[in-house]
């Protein structure tokens, strides 16, 4: 089984409108220091899947199919084996 | 200038409807082996401080204050300085 986290961001050429919105939120609340505001999605779920070479077809293809818009984003994503009987590691 | 990557994902003690809706349309397309689906927000922005003590005390009220819940949610982040002006580093 495996644990995948994936990072959803919105191109960069693509204005982010909730993104401007936090970012006009944080100066009114004091935090001029901060800019750049860009608001993306992060996903986790379990793949359930022999080898880890299927675990990351599965979730390349939910991303590209299901989890971003291929036009106006990017994914990005790591995948973490996770054993379910307790054993000894070398 | 710092980067700062942050994660805020909902409690797992809290429901999370959006997940299960991504979960559903998974199975529907094929992806059996999907479970645990859980959503939760990515968040880039720049920082502009002198030290990295600095900028890691405005991410962190940022989070607590307005980015995420903290009834439902925690939060991460990490921090990565940036340099505007090109020189060598060792």
């Amino acid at each position: 089984m495996f644990k995948a986290k994936i990072t959803v961001t919105l191109r960069t050429s693509i204005l982010d409108p909730q993104g401007k919105a936090v970012e006009h939120g944080l100066h009114s609340m004091g935090y001029t220091s901060v800019s750049g505001v860009r608001i993306g999605k992060h996903i986790e779920l379990e793949v359930h899947t022999e080898s880890r070479d299927e675990a990351e077809r599965v979730v390349k293809e939910a991303c590209e199919r299901l989890l971003s818009n291929p036009v106006m984003e990017d994914f990005s994503f790591t995948l973490e084996s996770v054993k379910r009987s307790v054993h000894a590691e070398g």
